[in-house]
């Protein structure tokens, strides 16, 4: 498992045990968190670490999967909140020490198929 | 620039120039394309080729980001189908000779954010 994983693997932990030292940890101070769903932005470590503590609702974290090269990572989590599941798609910049720089977020959600899709598709 | 970053760079100049048999050739014959969202599942690569290759609509492909390591792959599109602009995330899986077994697709969509957020938010 490569660093860059590693890091990603303790970050969600961390967030899960609400241990927000060690999240604290992997960040860079300078880190910038973007959700362009909602054109929202958190600036900086401190910042970025309040949100995350201070996030309304009980929720909990699966990791499906982490993809990570020597640039970035990417982690697609099951974020559970009361009764309901959503997918959680982040995407992570590092810096030079292997702090995190960029969180960049996406909450996709379910939706009906559009019409006009090519005739291959089975439905589950 | 990993292999299997290549191939994921190859895909989606493949779709973008719609080179059918240049994206083909990435693609284990049995793989399985996946789209949560619609609870959509296209199986084997003569119709996930179809599925591309019908999609309706003047879309193009701008690749921003690909993250990839040893078992697989993540990109990050624009996808501008008239004048709309779409997210596009991609997970990729691969098999032992570097073909893509797995393609899990996903389309965040604009919303508004939610009340409660913590006060350390900016819009932009």
């Amino acid at each position: 498992m490569s660093g860059h994983e590693q890091t990603i693997r303790r970050y969600w932990q961390c967030a899960e045990e609400r241990d927000w030292s060690g999240f604290a940890e992997v960040l860079s101070p300078d880190v910038v968190y973007d959700m362009s769903q909602t054109r929202e932005r958190v600036i900086g470590r401190d910042a970025y670490v309040r949100f995350n503590q201070e996030y309304p609702g009980d929720w909990h974290l699966a990791l499906r999967r982490v993809v990570a090269d020597d640039r970035g990572a990417t982690s697609w989590l099951d974020v559970t909140v009361g009764g309901e599941t959503m997918t959680g798609i982040t995407f992570f910049t590092f810096d030079d020490d292997g702090l995190v720089t960029a969180v960049d977020d996406f909450w996709p959600e379910p939706y009906d198929p559009p019409a006009g899709r090519p005739q291959v598709v089975e439905r589950y």
